[in-house]
């Protein structure tokens, strides 16, 4: 069995989205039990089910609360859910929620792995060929180059480990292609993973990451959720304004009529709720961070995340890897 | 009569798209006289023609060039380019070529504003409703809160005189709305627009800014250089994955001949090349920056923002306002 804790509080559209997630993924996974925590309001036709627990927790940390003040709420859905996680009851945790306090949440209850100052949020990204990992996605603001360095560490086995990605090509964000284009931060990760055994295949420029040549895209979180944001904004504006043009000709509009199965097909392709949650990769557990945004499939195939870390035995192959490089540096 | 400096040599098309540039801007500017800069062998056909000067410049600053190796290039298009601003010969100075080569250049033969740090790059991007000013796209790398700031006064100015954009909304860029959203940087430059006298609305998400709400983003030159780059990238993704889309069928084949029109009207509104060329703002010159990928007309609108610089005057404009916050700060 695989035991899944799910903040049924978490997330905009929660607790209906989570709880019909629920639903969904006990359906998809017969192997699953979930630990489900929230308010018992919320859970009270959920007791006396198959492959259910329920925890309840009556605190909620709001959306755009800070984490010093979710920190505070002990007997939040977050808290009371990583705290199952940390004693052994279940071996992961989903939520859609606040993802500040989640990071904040996971760091104070579980710890990080041994040799990790920094962990991060990889989140996969669908591009013309296979997703990329971009790593961080938004757990920290202000990063050191040996923060960076083990991001794209973590992003690599990640994307190995539980996507099967053969030998991820793991390449560094900057303004410029060549060697010493970028920031000061960029300068000097660059220089870490050039020494390093990494499959490292240089910086790439933020025009290129979409053709899908390269598996891990490092970058600090503040960047990284930027460039995330944006890139959804603009996709939705991008079609807003195809719609506006469309609108002013009854041939354009018959054409899209037409198109219009190929435009589903191409946001089918580019939905980042095909992939479910983004890992926080670098603590003592299973974390997955839904979008804020997730609906009932999102929830589901962050479930179906969550299993393959278990499945995989992620967090002992990252302990390895970490404590293996570690070694190789502390060496030089 | 405007007296505006083409360095002919300058982007990936040149110096065919310059000199077919120079061509249009004549024709469309009757008050312009062009100073074209390059080669003696390219401009051979130029010499006496009216309201052109020439001026030879037999080194050429390759795009992929470091500043540090360019700026030893004095007998380049770009040096000698800016020093015929320097010495009162123009008023502006337009390049396609090398951006970090045109910022060092322009640094060390104009000098920056009195007051002014590091000077930026103002690049105009479309939205759903009015273009908006990113400030810094890229002159510099790493920059501090009080660069920040001068970068949203600049850009402002910019968007008020050149644009005749009526007090412009300025917003920082961030990881949230909420004001203690961000890193390091951006929560002290958060401070000083706060406590400042300019019409500042607080922070702004990167899904945002397209919706077109906001005048003036500011961010530090390494993030905005890869929004700049990542929108770009994003929105040729996007289209690539439309037209894989369509290949499957001949009904969305068909549809999207028919929405052809739509498609080529949104490519239109969506192009940089209408805004022409980005200022460099904070040098002791009308300097403008064309996109390196630029064809005839976005040489022609460069040189059009370069001859409303002139008209508007604005380096005085922006002096005197860069006077008067400073004078502002400094009482305190």
């Amino acid at each position: 069995m695989y035991k899944v804790v799910l903040d049924v509080m978490g997330g905009d559209l929660a607790p209906s989205s989570t709880l019909q997630g629920a639903e969904l993924a006990l359906q998809s996974f017969p192997e699953l039990h979930l630990y489900l925590v929230g308010k018992e309001s919320v859970l009270k036709d959920w007791k006396r089910k198959e492959r259910v627990s329920l925890c309840y927790a009556e605190e909620v940390v709001k959306m755009e609360e800070t984490p010093k003040n979710a920190l505070k709420k002990k007997n939040s859905s977050i808290f009371k859910g990583l705290e199952l996680l940390k004693n052994g009851k279940a071996q992961a945790f989903v939520s859609a929620g606040n993802s500040g306090a989640i990071v904040a949440g996971a760091i104070f209850t579980l710890g990080r792995l041994e040799g990790v100052r920094r962990p991060a949020i990889a989140t996969l990204i669908p591009t013309l060929k296979e997703p990329f990992v971009l790593i961080d996605a938004g757990a920290n603001v202000d990063s050191k180059p040996f923060d960076l360095f083990q991001f794209g560490l973590m992003g690599s086995i990640f994307l190995e480990k539980v996507w099967k990605r053969k030998n991820p090509k793991i390449a560094l964000l900057s303004i410029g292609e060549e060697t010493g284009k970028g920031n000061t931060l960029v300068k000097k990760t660059h220089q870490l993973f050039t020494n390093s055994q990494l499959n490292y295949v240089g910086n790439i420029e933020s025009k290129d990451i979409f053709w899908g040549d390269v598996d891990v895209v490092v970058c600090d979180g503040f960047i990284g959720n930027i460039c995330l944001k944006l890139s959804e904004g603009l996709a939705e504006v991008i079609l807003e304004m195809l719609k506006n043009e469309v609108k002013n000709s009854f041939i354009y509009l018959l054409g899209m009529r037409l198109a219009k199965g190929a435009i589903k097909n191409f946001r089918k392709k580019a939905d980042w709720r095909e992939y479910g949650g983004a890992p926080l990769l670098g603590v003592k557990g299973n974390v997955i961070i839904a979008h804020g945004r997730s609906d009932p499939k999102a929830i589901k195939n962050a479930i179906k995340v969550a299993i393959n870390f278990i499945k995989f035995n992620l967090i002992e192959q990252l302990e390895t890897a970490i404590t293996k490089t570690l070694e190789v540096e502390e060496k030089k």
